[in-house]
């Protein structure tokens, strides 16, 4: 039968088994949940026995483990390494939530009049990395395998993948591939496919500001030490000019341009700027003069202050002048700007900015390099030729704004691209309260990937 | 016998009894401790009917009660109004206590080296109000009145004594007097005795920026959207200019600018900036051009971040763009600055500094007006004489940097001056965890609080 018989004889079955999957609450960030990260794991590995792979493994990292299972059709047919995660991001705010977070709940909305499901992990990663399992289920049972595929499933995407590197260097030859092919970004409309051709990278640091050893009353004390939180506020506002651009020294230094030519072509993408506004609620975009809304979202690197915190925040007033405040700061990178050397830069330019009336610590998090991936290689082809398949219109290659730090990771270690082809949409919430999937998302995910495996095979020994 | 004598002999009950009092948590801020409010208003009641007065009557409000007591000695007589708190602030943060903030306990330390009482409120104002319940029971005992007196004590003005004008509107008969008293202040050192003849006014106020209806993905949404933490920031930053002047329009208007004799003989107070400076462990004070550290901290009008809250302020990583940043902000005053009109002020510049991709709200706290009291005038005068006998030199007049917003509404309201006898000092680290009252300060209280009554008495019938 096609894939599109498969789906419509078994959608129930296919959705419930997703639905089992969302209720795990697998928040890798929180220690709390570590019983569950397992549960997650262990679901993975029947789901992925019982469609057919040769075997798999839950492998113990210093970490959440890894999830590796594979099906060796044949050592000459070309190898496709899918990656996906098993951990979402933390639910709060929870009072946000119109339903719970893991009790995934099917609602119709105006882009999804299908129907999405609405849950943590929904569209990051769950909905869009199990499309993987169930289109291999349809390839094995339908005898529709055209390449050998591996998957490895990681419980740390978003904490950092601190133990993917490691993971890679010591299984090089076991994950040795041709592509690697990753679900977990979006696409612009149900009606407008579009591929990631690009990833912003990430570097993140958080801030500590020490004024006094030990919080004041801000009438004895105030107006003649420095507060901490004003003198933060000062560091902060002082990091972008009015023009938009950041002032940390040498942040622009390595970033490539990009060609008229390709920022025509980006400017095709169909983007309604009112209709942008209106489903955020605000009055006016805003950002890096010179460039459009599209544009500041993909291929110029920011800076956005992800939390701030100091001094009394609870309910009433307190009249105090508080010893610390502290920021969580990220820098999204284009290429050829590196992670590492933007985070040390930032440290040098702020540590600089403080006055000597206050200390400041500046300690690095986890970051990510930028990605490009080459539109005209088979890797890139394979999958625009599958999406005009299953969509009837070629998808528009587009950079997106966020970051997937590992994909730099696989050039490095394994020596292979990656291939985006995602299918959620930029409205799906993720990372935000009801966060969701929908039902023609990921139907359509099981349907388009398949056709990537034999456009591959194809055009590889071509 | 003498003062003296008299604490001498009782002092360890005299110790334990404030102690006992300590030991409930009359935080007047949280509502989880409205019981405890009760349990120390009874034990005032108490102890002043032990000590002698004619009437005790715990007055209901809208709040908390305010206990009031009575001893009317002849009609004849000056009448003087004791008013001090039985509220504290909230102890939090807990972690930095080094012993319970309930649990009082007697500790030395350099600047007291006979001992500390270490507990929320020992300064603030328990061990204060209380050295005045029991100058009276030695002046009862040993028959040494010379005024009437009469005690008003409240359980709200840590959160600002929202019903207090209206008792004392509704009790202006009963409330009748010549002067009101107060033990709320601190001096510059037990070496060195000093009265507080002005504290300054308080404005203070919550504001709330929102970009974007929801929490966003910084990646999806990063460098195209306004970041509501980095636009307070910007805003906060810029209501303080390069020579620490606050920029909010009209802000200076009314301040009285203090003369330069008045300057001079505030600055013979000794104070040593180095030790200021290692006391609180910075490297540098900072605050308004052209003033004294002391200065900024009394006679220069201030502002000041409280509190700053936003975004992801959990553990670990989260590339969050906010949807909404608060503060918590408060300014202090100087007279002729008037709260209401700051608060006005500032509210106007604030919402007009917002740009178009953000909303903000600024709700106002309650505030206080600045207040001096005459040095020249008798209540001053009868104080200052009172210090001189039992410290052996006069006390210097000094401006206080913190506010008591009701000493203005006393004048209004009553009709008559309030004088400030305080004993606590600076470094006693009110408002902060590991608050305390030395050993020495609190009979030293009890010991000049009786000469006050004499001398009062002298120069108004003089």
């Amino acid at each position: 039968m096609s894939v599109k018989q498969f789906i419509e004889k078994d959608k129930d079955r296919l959705l419930e088994e997703l639905m089992a999957l969302l209720r795990i609450p697998s928040v890798s960030a929180d220690s709390a949940y570590k019983k569950d990260m397992l549960s997650a794991a262990e679901f993975l590995k029947i789901k992925l026995l019982e469609a057919g792979v040769d075997s798999v493994e839950i492998c113990p990292t210093a970490g959440h483990p890894i999830v590796y299972a594979e099906k060796i059709m044949d050592p000459s047919w070309p190898t496709v390494l899918v990656y996906g995660h098993y951990d979402v991001q933390p639910p709060d705010p929870i009072e946000l939530w119109e339903s719970g977070p893991f009790e995934p709940i099917i609602k119709t909305t105006d882009r999804h009049p299908e129907g999405a499901i609405f849950a943590r992990g929904a569209c990051d990663d769950k909905g869009q990395m199990y499309m993987h399992v169930k289109a291999f289920e349809y390839m094995m049972r339908e005898q529709k395998m055209y390449c050998n595929i591996k998957f490895m499933l990681e419980g740390e995407e978003e904490v950092g993948s601190p133990n993917l590197g490691p993971f890679m260097r010591e299984n090089q030859e076991r994950l040795a591939c041709d592509v690697i092919l990753i679900s977990d970004t979006s696409m612009l409309g149900n009606e407008s496919p579009s591929m990631t051709s690009g990833l912003r990278g990430l570097s993140y640091v958080e801030v500590e500001v020490t004024g006094p050893n030990r919080d004041l009353h801000s009438g004895t004390y105030g107006g003649a030490v420095a507060n901490p939180i004003n003198i933060l506020a000062k560091m902060i506002a002082s990091l972008q000019d009015e023009e938009g651009r950041i002032t940390v020294e040498g942040f622009y230094d390595d970033v490539l341009e990009v060609s008229a030519e390709e920022r025509e072509a980006m400017a095709k993408a169909p983007f309604d700027l009112a209709d942008y506004k209106a489903k955020l609620g605000i009055d006016d975009v805003s950002g890096e003069a010179g460039f459009s809304t599209m544009e500041r979202a993909s291929i110029r690197p920011t800076l956005d202050v992800n939390g701030i915190w100091g001094g009394y925040i609870g309910e009433g007033a307190k009249t105090v002048l508080p010893s610390k405040a502290y920021a969580k700061i990220s820098m999204r990178l284009v290429p050829n700007q590196s992670s590492e050397q933007i985070t040390a830069l930032f440290k040098k330019h702020f540590e600089a900015l403080a006055p000597a009336s206050v200390k400041v610590v500046v300690t690095p998090h986890h970051g990510g390099e930028p990605v490009l991936t080459p539109t005209d290689g088979i890797e890139f082809q394979a999958a625009a030729k599958a999406y005009e398949q299953t969509f009837g219109k070629r998808p528009i290659p587009l950079r997106a704004g966020g970051s997937i730090p590992i994909v730099a990771l696989f050039e490095e270690i394994l020596g292979a691209k990656t291939v985006m082809m995602g299918f959620g949409l930029d409205t799906d919430a993720i990372h935000s309260p009801n966060e969701h999937f929908g039902v023609f998302n990921y139907f359509k995910g099981i349907e388009t990937l398949p056709y990537f495996y034999e456009h591959f095979r194809a055009m590889k020994e071509a």
